[in-house]
């Protein structure tokens, strides 16, 4: 009547990257015909697995034309002998072979996945992304995507951060007021998230060091390279700081961590798209927004300083100067003027026209924002009042500030921003499986 | 001009937890004052931090004068000398002790923090989570989410697995369409996300195997224990099986990863709240569905031979069956009628009324709904015609199909429900940090 629940593995699979290590044995390899070649006394099959290539050469006119068969991105399960062979892929392939076909015959993809480089617009990948991420180089940015969150949170948990998870719907658009998307909650008005800040500052009240990687959705109303509507947000809080260094010291070690994770886990991705994995410094420079200006005044022709913000050039030059100066392809720009962050951030000491805040810049790109966040019930309320804010609004945000709250901040890392950076992609939408934008709701 | 970042600690802070590895030095100790006790000729302050608690002891009138003017949960700093006492937690306090306050005088909690059980109710905790959240009975279940959360992942790397971030917005209600929350997308209809069903389905014809921990949302219009708009949704989905089985086996090591993962990193937690970790069985003992309804028949007075699906009191039935009969807190139960699982499901070779799906009963209740998916385009063309629907808005979905994709199926599990169960709560909203329901959005 009963039976119990055993691994049941009626072949054994080799996977492609295996077979070196199995030559002269009977070996099956599955996967999606990759590419067919057709010659006059032989045709080659290359099977795509998640290992990589693995070739099957078919001799004989049955067999070739049983391999002949066969559409590509067909899934197949082939079976033969592995044998060592310097010009196949990997120096082996599957001879004396047999194949069934785990599939239907493939209709043809929206382009030739096997072609070395990828002979689509953008367009047209998103269009067909279930079919046109597998090319090896389109799948690629998003195998680095999953080692960077992996370094991210084992980095945290080595910290003593614990992990958590918020709600995305929320009842107010406190963060910014626009770009927001409004929902039906049974009824009610009702709003996605734009991040977790108001959460992981609660949670900090419970766990001290807490982080959350989500989706985040902002109803961007720009159709640029650069914007998504929805987005995977990196966060991380932490108590008992005594001011914002100390948040960049954990998202210093939270880039090195992330880094080494990718270099580890995606190389052979990194390889593919010839990634250069940046140094992470034992110390990134770091420069206050005032002297930033001071620089950029002396050195571009340019004079920003009065400006409350940095333009992207600025950024871009910064950067450069980093790398010049310190050799190092991350800056800290710290201390932005209050007036460009939000209201929660913390003032600096001595001049409260700037901010104990700070932007990680890369490779020319903002990637992180993050600081130092008031505390003190009544620093909420005079900081709301002084941007002529009601707190109202903002009652079950400002509460937990009434119960006792230590210093502390935090930052947040946009994944498909980090990954577009470090692959040098033309456009995040490359780094996201399914972008979702002012014109994308599909596939 | 430029400074270079560092780790900056003025002060060296111990945990509680490192108090005993520090006993006759300085130490200085920061956290919540979870309890004042006044007594005649001195004042106990205990403090909560991340680790636990921590005593400082003031004697004399001026100490015991500015130690009692601290509410509870004021954040506080207190250094002096760590001295062994039998009678203090740990063993260990802080004795002439000098305390600073690092927030304003805390207002008075929407309950006591510092008694050992919790005096509120589920309401006034959900209302007051921020605070209430502090208190260790409550604040433990999501340390054993985190941990469970960690346990899933870290089994599902192992065995080459890769996670993936899908969209939470989506064009068209397509897995059922009811319980759908609608939004407004730039102005066009869109929904939230109920799963990522077809998302991981469409990656395993990229990466064959992977993994999604992610925040679902169901418009349940049911205000019970057990259910929630937005939940964890635990998910995992893999290619080249035989059939359900192998995703059984899959299920098996993470469900064993998860518990490992929680006694190791949450193992306070689950002290704190008696909780008896479940012991994995190698191989979870398997039924039927139709042998488990003749079962039923046979011992329980009732019939229910014909019913599509197992009403609750039969799932606890079973439960208990098998843990009496197999020693196992889990059970499998396979084969469910297709008429009752997704239009996606893989009906069972030879008895096409049943399915190669399954749940697993874990302590009386459903915890995991899995199984094997169909493979082949002209499948789902004819199990959509079977139900009378249309392909059309399905287009996106299917088009994977059309392209070769091999045998495959997979898995969700409810992390709040998990949670729930292992800790024996009588509501799934104190598995959730901060629920999301009917009537709840704030805070």
């Amino acid at each position: 009547m009963i039976s119990e629940t055993a691994t049941v593995s009626p072949v054994h699979r080799t996977l492609a990257a295996e077979l070196p290590r199995r030559i002269g044995r009977q070996v099956t390899v599955q996967g999606w015909l990759h590419r067919r070649r057709t010659l006059k006394s032989v045709v080659f099959l290359v099977l795509r697995d998640r290992s990589g290539l693995a070739q099957a050469v078919f001799t004989g006119p049955e067999a070739m034309s049983v391999a002949d068969g066969h559409p590509e991105e067909t899934v197949l399960q082939i079976t033969g002998t592995a044998t060592a062979n310097p010009q196949a892929p990997g120096g082996v392939e599957v001879t004396s072979p047999t194949v069934a076909a785990l599939s239907g015959p493939a209709a043809p993809p929206p382009f030739d996945l096997y072609r070395p480089s990828v002979p689509a617009t953008l367009p047209t990948i998103l269009d067909h992304a279930p079919i046109a991420l597998r090319h090896p180089l389109l799948r690629a940015p998003h195998a680095i995507s999953a080692a960077s969150v992996a370094g991210f949170r084992t980095t945290l948990d080595t910290l003593g951060f614990t992990e958590i998870h918020t709600p995305k719907v929320v009842a107010s658009a406190t963060e910014s007021g626009a770009n927001v998307f409004a929902i039906d909650w049974f009824g009610s008005p009702a709003y996605l998230a734009q991040s977790p800040q108001f959460f992981k500052q609660a949670m900090v009240g419970v766990f001290e060091r807490v982080y959350e990687t989500g989706p985040v959705f902002r109803a961007e109303p720009h159709d640029t390279a650069r914007h998504l509507a929805q987005y995977t947000s990196l966060d991380a809080e932490l108590g008992f700081v005594t001011d914002h260094r100390e948040v960049m010291a954990v998202l210093r070690e939270v880039l090195a961590g992330m880094t080494a994770t990718v270099g580890r886990q995606a190389g052979e991705a990194c390889a593919l798209l010839d990634v250069e994995l940046p140094a992470v410094p034992e110390r990134i420079p770091e420069i206050h927004f005032a002297e930033a200006q001071e620089l950029l005044a002396a050195h571009t022709g340019e004079d920003p300083r009065g400006e409350p913000d940095l333009a992207p050039a600025h950024e871009r030059w910064l950067s450069q100067w980093a790398l010049r100066e310190h050799g190092s392809e991350f800056l800290f720009v710290t201390g932005y003027p209050m007036a460009k962050r939000p209201f929660y951030t913390h003032p600096e000491p001595g001049r409260p026209e700037y901010s104990n805040s700070f932007d990680l810049l890369f490779r020319g790109l903002e990637l992180v924002t993050g600081g130092q966040r008031l505390h003190r019930h009544e620093d909420y309320l005079a900081a709301l009042a002084a941007r002529g804010e009601s707190p109202e609004p903002y009652a079950g945000y400002l509460a937990a500030f009434r119960h006792g709250m230590p210093p502390h901040g935090g930052f947040a890392l946009g994944l498909e921003r980090w990954t577009t950076r470090l692959t040098g992609a033309d456009n995040v939408r490359r780094a996201t499986l399914f972008p979702r934008d002012l014109h994308r709701l599909t596939p």
